[in-house]
């Protein structure tokens, strides 16, 4: 396989598309994983890339070298040293761009287990929600529209892997899917009326959490087709957790509740 | 008062040097916060700014104007509009700079609740560590030498106010203190002994947490000191959760166990 040396090569402008814009990442239903953590977990969840893209002498490496036995002499590129970094906001130490499919998304949940995010906009809350998710043992994520990008760089980054475990739905009309779920929704959010103390609840069936954007919350509209809001208790003069913080607290102890 | 027309102000050069270098922070015991929410936050947590920076017709507006009645007339530093957000990360839309003592450590803590990071060195977690804490009612923080420093602007951020209700010792020689603290002291991380799940654990009595670097964990000659390793039962194959998600999970089980 030929040494692609230059930052202008066809595959790179590709990748180098798909790292910055949403909209390349829909059309060719691809993304680009930075990095080994990400390709580790990909690797270890089953996945099949399109490609990897490495310098050459990263592949000597044991660790690489073990990750890329996996794959067929052709999915491997080499890469001049120092290219992979211009596309990427990778430091030098970790160049090593892997193409995937984004894989298709599975029709929307009617019951089990999941998380929902209504306008959840910073990359890094979304890609923590998933991580928390994943760690929870939720395996349905659906986004509303005006979520952050799942298959961003940024929030694959904060992901940590989660995604290859999780079935993901983007884009989601969730006005139109709560009355199609059969299991309870929670949401988190302060009401006036029905609203539950977090650690008054059962949580050990199956249920919906619908978290929402940073400033503004849950819409209304939302709100009104949930089966309950979520207080969680707080001491102190604190006013708020964080999104992310709030959907940990929220979806481990439902964990704890269904251990044995 | 005068309106500072130019970045070059001395006093704005001072904010600026604040902003940016811990040892200024540290030499002239003072930090900045930036934005309304902060401001806010610590007057409402009894603060006394030493000054507040804000272009003029900003304080025309209703929210602010009730913020700086508060304060005196030479509190006030009116500064034409543009400027300040040349010397910080804000945006021309929340341009405010309030600049404050950094509050005098108080002495070790040798009981009661705290929240310990050993070197912990990305700001957004130490911030949201600090958020945490302050919700889950702890008051007292210590953070050990390489630790993010706590009074950075991306901590403030981050913290969103959770600065003004703790009370924090930074620079910590670990190791030396943990011998001297009374209560038990429980460590996240994995150990072969002396293992506890988290879900399993008496969390009625005061005690210490210790929360480890992003990578590497908690120190080994730190480890020998504490009292007992916990383990966060997951579920799916996920490796780990961040250093504050870990800490949310674990310091709201304990004010889970402690609500009436």
């Amino acid at each position: 396989m030929e040494t692609i040396t230059s930052a202008k090569n066809e595959q790179l402008k590709h990748l180098s598309k798909l790292l910055s814009q949403a909209k390349a990442r829909r059309l060719h239903k691809q993304t680009v994983l930075e990095g080994v953590h990400l390709l580790q977990a990909y690797l270890q969840a089953g996945g099949m890339p399109i490609r990897v893209y490495i310098p050459e002498h990263k592949r000597q490496t044991p660790e690489i070298s073990a990750l890329l036995a996996k794959l067929s002499e052709n999915q491997q590129i080499p890469v001049a040293s120092g290219i992979l970094a211009k596309i990427s906001g990778l430091t030098d130490a970790e160049e090593i761009l892997t193409l995937i499919d984004i894989p298709t998304a599975p029709p929307l949940p009617e019951h089990g287990d999941c998380v929902v995010l209504d306008r959840v906009q910073d990359p890094g809350n979304v890609g923590t929600v998933m991580r928390s998710t994943a760690a929870a043992g939720i395996k349905q994520l659906i986004l509303s529209n005006d979520c952050a990008d799942a298959w961003s760089p940024k929030v694959l980054r904060a992901g940590m892997g989660a995604h290859f475990l999780l079935t993901i739905c983007e884009r989601v009309d969730l006005s139109a899917w709560c009355p199609s779920y059969q299991n309870p929704i929670w949401a988190t959010a302060l009401s006036q009326h029905n609203e539950h103390h977090l650690y008054d609840m059962t949580l050990t069936e199956p249920a919906a959490w619908v978290f929402g954007n940073e400033g503004s919350g849950i819409r209304p509209d939302i709100l009104d087709k949930v089966d309950g809001c979520v207080r969680i208790p707080m001491a102190g003069q604190t006013e708020s957790l964080n999104v992310a913080m709030a959907a940990t607290v929220c979806l481990f102890e439902q964990l704890r509740q269904r251990l044995p």
